[in-house]
């Protein structure tokens, strides 16, 4: 059933519409937070989920840039790397991560992508009291997300990442990326449980979707992290995971995933314009 | 900006979807329609315009086909007929009238489009005293409501319908496809303003877009018909076109664009399943 978040504006003919992608979409926070944004700033302006597996992301996305009232695109789980191929140009983030989770219609009526999860971790960290400039960062899951979280991490300063990916020529790709952006700061952590950097990580992040579903394992045992390792995951429901819980239990401090998202609202009003005056609904290609 | 209306309920990522396609889009009426639907039977759903220009039809239907989530499409002006190939069965009045403008996706992931255009606009006839049973028929306009409209005048009784339009292929076309369904009541109307069946007509009825925009010149001359006949249109906005206004001004009785789409809330409740337990929104293909 619907969250008992704030209703949308009445919507009619001339709102002007934006969409989150994903599969599963039933999670998503984004229609919440971004209808609450558009109440906020009086916005004729609707958010709408929209569920979509992989196979049909393509005639999704055509069917998308073709509708005229149509203004901007969240996108999540597992569509964030493949959808940079529907985009016209590719914004900084995007381009340094290979995944988008945003994409606008520019006024000419191209369409932008870029990466907002990067920045929205660093900037939930730092709020919960979490610098990583100079620590020892350890990043499960190298998908859409984590390759994002890591350059954002690298780029506030990390001295040093540990990647890990159960798929080696995700690995193989994403720290090559990396390195050539910010060389001899990355590392490929090769076993499980984050057994090659344990004993020597500031931060450790969950970026893999282990822990959406009540069976999963857990990403990594925080059990075997030095007692001060602060404990991040970007998973937004459930609110606490297995992990978190497992830290918490352990004294580790922690950093929910919904602080990633929350800090990603300024910046999507920022990237959407949504500061700006309305322009009438008059962004036509 | 928004209409007055009463907010969907708030949007999250369960929420099933529903469209209307147009083009223009800004003046249609269904998003207040059925977003009041929704929420007077409390279902997690809402309603969203869609502006998509006739190149773009295609590409659209294909991707809306593709999203989970999206139970309904409403289709107005100028899809109607063109949607057609898009689904994969038409209902009877779709099938007689050969355009659309609903389809649903049923339970085993299929499209059924059909057409309530003709069935509200003799419902709203009736529901303002006036019975098309015997009556001598003008209709204006050929399109994918106006072919509609006739088949459901015919179907209630009408004894004969004088069909306008200015594109003679497609006139024939219509005049063909009712011809077979009720020989010998429809007649092709070959000049301007109603002149052939002028002093006969009971109903006149404007199936045309003329009178959408301030500037439109008049589908027909209300003056040169009888003083008793009943002119509708089924343009909703303005609510009052130049029309109604100049054989109300003649004393005419008249029929408003409303009446059509307010009688097709009930007959949507029904295509939609829309009294039926909610699904918990698992209609997959």
């Amino acid at each position: 059933m619907a969250d008992a978040l704030p209703a949308p504006s009445a919507i009619s003919g001339t709102t002007r519409l934006y969409v989150v992608l994903g599969d599963p979409v039933a999670q998503v926070r984004a229609p919440g937070l971004l209808n609450d944004l558009f109440a906020r700033t009086a916005r004729d302006a609707v958010l709408v989920p929209v569920h979509v597996d992989p196979d049909g992301l393509g005639e999704v996305m055509r069917g998308l840039r073709r509708m005229r009232n149509l203004d901007g695109i969240l996108v999540t789980v597992p569509h964030k790397i493949e959808v940079c191929r529907y985009a016209d140009r590719l914004g900084p983030a995007a381009d340094l991560a290979g995944s988008a989770n945003a994409l606008r219609r520019n006024p000419d009526g191209t369409w932008l992508a870029d990466n907002f999860d990067g920045a929205g971790f660093v900037h939930g960290l730092r709020a919960n009291g979490h610098d990583p400039a100079g620590t020892t960062v350890a990043l499960a899951g190298a998908g859409g997300a984590g390759r994002a979280v890591a350059a954002a991490l690298l780029s506030a300063g990390a001295a040093r990442l540990w990647l890990y990916d159960p798929d080696s020529a995700r690995r193989t790709d994403v720290l090559a990326r990396l390195d050539a952006r910010w060389p001899g700061r990355v590392r490929a952590g090769v076993e499980g449980d984050l057994g090659d950097a344990g004993d020597r990580v500031d931060i450790a992040v969950n970026a893999t979707p282990l822990g959406m579903s009540p069976g999963d394992r857990l990403p990594f045992d925080p059990a075997r992290l030095p007692p001060t390792c602060v404990v991040a995951d970007i998973i937004m429901k459930p609110a606490e995971t297995a992990l978190l819980k497992a830290a918490r239990d352990g004294g580790r401090p922690v950093v929910h995933g919904r602080h990633m998202l929350d800090s990603q609202v300024l910046l999507y009003e920022e990237f959407f314009a949504l500061h700006a005056p309305e322009r009438n609904g008059r962004w036509e290609p």
